[in-house]
């Protein structure tokens, strides 16, 4: 199975691009997962789009989710949503030719402290793939508090009790694109 | 009165930026609009940040509204949600000190076609919104359907009908700004 | 093809409820649909639970609910969000066992006025869905404003270009619960 | 100071309720909160109101928010949202005379498990106040996780650490309430 995951945060040592790490240590032998950073995106804006056309980096991104069986999308939460920086990709992809439609897609990510474990920037991400027609397992969920306990200062998972919950959504996920509920 | 409009669109042929300006046009003698569109502000990286410091447009942008009576937001919706540039924006303000606290605000929003006018990006907005603590006006609300038909190639507001309720809107929100209910 | 369709309204002239019953119409030869409103169905209690058992309306909905195909439910808005008699249906169904778990389900709904045709009601029952396992048709979606102008005093749908509207959703739904993407 | 405490579980010993009796405890001398729990209150049905007219008990509820200097709305959270029953009476509540417009309002809330602790039901409940036009304090918030550890069987709070946070959100809560920002 060859799978894409898409990290919502730029930053070298997020605990979401090592979440996205973490399930590849996890996956069984046959099946892969492409880490994407959205790194050099420029903001979406119209005018550059007339001016000078999409920008490959996007079209690229849009080729390799097309050709995946599954997307595995790891956010943090600012604000109470996704980062800009994850929503300006949507955007982005919205251009190309519908490369998440019924495109079988998971949702998971780690915060900072006590407070909901990204539960809002997932419900918000979730509508967002709604408007590009992916199909998101609905349960169960990761959601992962206190990541500044469970991730080391590179961003590597080393809790426990938080990999064997990643390898139980990650058993679901894995059925979830395979056999198309 | 001092205002601050914010437009979630880059384009320089916004509706949502006319729609800020179609605001100008209508507010009383003595009370002014600053009309901030938000280019050349970076995708939010804490790599970035700790290599080279916060942006000093954002920096400026900060002060513009923490010296406003109200701020009015422009939103058009992308993917049901905001545009990951205004979201971006957001991002950054955050890391500043809390220029929306308490900041008496307003939603606007037009989009083309029959579908919603924008009240799915506004509902995610003002979920950003509480996280950084502005005050935003519950109703009216401005939901403007088919933004082709109501404004001029140069995204100026021509649609009478729409102005006169961007105006009953205005009243409201500076009867919000002014009396602090 | 067995259809479930639920009304989120009690009103016997309910445009939502005739939305279900245009849908019927709609349908083709050897397809029926089972068209449920929710009266009758108590206020969600724990202690109620605990005294007399969990009430055999339910049960029954529940069950007519796991024969079925797929699942329609026509919602409209009260609140910005669901009505509260919909949202307590569903808090029963969620002591089942899972009747919802991996459904084909459509949501549409009807609203008076111009204001975002149920958008807003549709995204929290999306949200609810989510939480009761269902898979939920992102698109297209069926957002009808108006409703005064486009149904008769009966709640029956008289508007032609919303029936057509409405044809090509359910293809398009019909599409989602045989081929199951 | 008055205020209001509303419940949007019924249980007896549901510890949302059991969050409003501590908020009783942590009041200073001179303010009291008046605690409602919603039994009683039918679904609502339009059919119902031109029948026999808007049920007294709604009334009631609708003259003591409006007498209040503030309501604090105490919430569980399920499927992903808010209670129908509180739903339900929010239902009822807006074809009253808008009893929450422009009322000072609080949103708590606590959950069994480790996941979001009310949160889902949180922006759910914040966009149903919107429509009734609450002014509802954005920061801090009160999202209690493993409430099966920090209540005992009736519902009453034990955990002093959830209290000490509780007395921390009740403070910025009289301030909002009492000065207005």
């Amino acid at each position: 199975m060859k799978l894409v995951g898409i990290s919502g945060a730029l930053r070298k040592a997020s605990t979401n691009t090592g979440l996205l790490r973490a399930v590849r240590d996890l996956l069984p032998d046959g099946s892969t997962i492409d880490i994407i950073t959205l790194h050099g995106i420029p903001l979406f804006d119209e005018d550059v789009i007339e001016a000078s056309g999409k920008p490959a980096i996007v079209a690229d991104i849009a080729e390799r989710i097309r050709a995946a069986d599954g997307v595995i999308i790891a956010t943090p939460e600012y604000q109470f949503s996704v980062p800009g920086v994850l929503k300006n990709a949507h955007d982005w992809l919205s251009t190309m030719k519908a490369p998440f439609k019924w495109k079988r897609t998971g949702v998971i990510g780690a915060s900072a402290g006590a407070m909901a474990g990204t539960a809002r920037a997932q419900y918000h991400l979730r509508q967002n793939l709604q408007a590009l027609q992916a199909i998101v397992m609905p349960r169960p969920e990761v959601l992962i508090v206190h990541n500044e306990l469970k991730f080391d200062a590179d961003g590597n998972l080393t809790d426990e009790e938080t990999r064997q919950r990643l390898a139980t959504w990650l058993a679901a996920f894995l059925e979830w694109v395979e056999k198309k509920p």
